[in-house]
């Protein structure tokens, strides 16, 4: 009987220990790293469990700016392993209406965050297995009522937490809503009549590359070749503002320093970029639901 | 016995699993991001022990700022968990005659740091339990006598993590000090006269909120109902710079957008903002120990 | 044998625990934390072991500026435990020919980079072991192979995870090169004719501290003492761009505020500052491989 006491004992170690591998929790926001709400938000979480494995996604999205932090979440919650829960606080509309939920994506990752447009992009991307709209009254941090300004610290770190280090399942976070999320307008990628058109989500902002969503399958429907010309209108709100003719190629080094080029980034999206230069920068190009883009042979 | 012997083995695996739980280190420090030096503290750190769990509160405290490093601890440290050890380097007076210390609060937190004010906060809201003053001979990393400049990483860093990690007791730290820190002065919250006073420690930076000193108890004396206009007087080193009527309001959106309110932010103490704007660069409020508010029926 | 049973899982149990620890690995990049470039290759890294503990070197490393992606690995390698993994992705030349390389040094660290003059000073100050090719047909993210131009994320950071965390063993990155790599010329640290001359790799950015690469035995053949005026001259391109006398301090504050003194830094290297000023914004001086020094008494 001791022998089996030990058995379980040791088997409840184990599983400790194997349990911990899959709590991984990223947070998203617009807080900067200057303060302290950062840091609140992790004590919070370390709180709820100290297995919990903590990282950051960027919480330099520019302030209230939801179309940015729809996009790096569907930039990279992807690489992350199946399980991952997202916290994302980008969150203009605090104390309004809109509804605190968690998506459950097809691809089996979680993201915790105001329903205000922030899931415009992951929702199409992997895909809603479903949402659920959070019980602050059940996943709220304890002695927090009071406070009704720091929903990032008091219910979406605390409930990301929980959720990620399995003291709550998917199911207790709240009851179940529709199998949709807010979203926002935006060019789809598409070819017709030649033409390849799409949206400028995001600029590679470190180094200002115009980044585009159209994905290498629309892209194919050209059927463009390494070292093909191609032909690049950039519009805002419908307003031609570049016009170029940028070869397309596989390596920035594949055109002369400064010269534009077309490429297919990492996430496989066709890009625009100067080697060693700043294409927006240059051309004054930004990006937004507002940008849109054509290329033709 | 040699079922006696794996007991031995089998429990002293699951207390390193269990040990490792509680391992928070925080650091916080003046020293950005861009260098190396943060990353030295954090390699010292995992060479005491790899089951440290190291986090950021922040390192872009403003050069030789010791008020908002006092002030940042002051905001976050409550939501870590009990035993969370803090090593905050914003050390102005480095090599000059300022103790080297750690904190320990009734609260049952650590602080790691030169005394020279940063402490300030800490000290009044968790209280203080004991100061010990770092044996910088006994905890000081190894072979780096020669250097005097760097105590962050070969003093504060090692430290902290000798003591959060449980190679060092709290006793092994260095000799008992008195029970008192270093104090920087600024106006304290009161009520008197039917006015509510109070000091402006910082600024909400990534959105220009700016945040008192004046918690939910001390504003409760004005008795304020929410949709109360509440009479604010902002000074700086007692002279009047904005005079205003605001609506005290549960949420931002409770007022149109670029209107001023009054609300209790994440901290629960009294805050003035507008909504979607920014209420520091509008009105040339700035924050430190030389600030200070009115605020009337 | 029930007990044999129970012995062996247990000792994998321990093994498992263990075995985590030392799974270090850290990343440098010129990225910025703006966007999810980051965060994927974190998320890539976590998918490849859970079990590992990643942190940062530093991601602001100016664009495309390998001289200093050199300096930051060599100011804070050693600090970190033997063993620890660290990925550095400074890469104008992306796609072009340069090879993707791990270093083992003699101190037993390892670096994952485009081998491009990242390892310069590594190399010259840790040894080198040995220097193995990527072979990235094995060592790349399955799946990713259509795109050319994120080897960050595909090869460095895959590669990266896969040998700190035991998944690949060193022999298993790929084939051997010849024991040296691409370096990046500029004055090593000299004495002669009672002049010590040496170079400016960065400066204390934060600060506006100038560091040179002079380290304390060079410096010692001058036989300074404490309180020793110093003439120091600073070169750009072989042109005297500032002229000084000094006094070597062992702290900031051995002179008045806003007076400079020569002092050694945190890495024992000599270097210059205003206490609580900045030298480098004062005396317009910079740093990179066309800055050096001359000190003499």
């Amino acid at each position: 009987m001791r022998k089996s006491l030990l058995l379980l004992l040791f088997c409840a170690g184990i599983q400790l220990c194997l349990f911990s591998q899959n709590s991984i929790l990223v947070f998203q926001s617009d807080f900067g790293l200057k303060d302290g709400a950062v840091s609140a938000m992790k004590g919070v979480a370390m709180g709820v469990s100290p297995q919990l494995k903590i990282f950051d996604l960027t919480h330099e999205i520019p302030a209230f700016n939801i179309w940015e932090a729809a996009y790096r979440l569907q930039q990279t919650a992807q690489y992350w392993p199946v399980g991952t829960v997202f916290v994302s606080v980008v969150d203009p509309g605090v104390g309004s209406e809109r509804k605190s939920v968690v998506l459950k994506t097809k691809s089996g990752h979680f993201f915790v965050t105001p329903d205000n447009g922030t899931l415009t992009l992951i929702a199409q991307h992997l895909g809603i297995d479903s949402v659920r709209e959070i019980d602050e009254v059940k996943n709220r941090l304890k002695n927090s009522n009071a406070s009704y300004t720091f929903h990032g610290r008091d219910v979406y770190a605390y409930t990301g937490a929980r959720l990620a280090s399995g003291t709550i399942r998917f199911d207790e976070v709240g009851g179940v809503l529709p199998a949709q999320v807010v979203t926002i307008d935006f060019q789809q990628p598409v070819f017709e009549n030649g033409v390849v058109k799409g949206n400028i989500p995001i600029l590679d902002i470190q180094y200002g590359n115009v980044w585009t969503n159209i994905d290498k399958e629309t892209f194919n429907k050209l059927e463009p070749k390494y070292g093909d010309k191609l032909n690049v209108q950039i519009f805002h709100n419908q307003k031609l503002v570049y016009k170029g003719v940028l070869p397309y190629e596989t390596t920035f080094s594949g055109v002369p320093n400064g010269k534009p080029l077309c490429y297919l980034n990492s996430l496989l999206n066709v890009s625009f970029a100067l080697n060693q230069g700043n294409f927006s920068r240059v051309n004054k190009i930004f990006s937004g639901p507002d940008w849109s883009v054509t290329i033709s042979k």
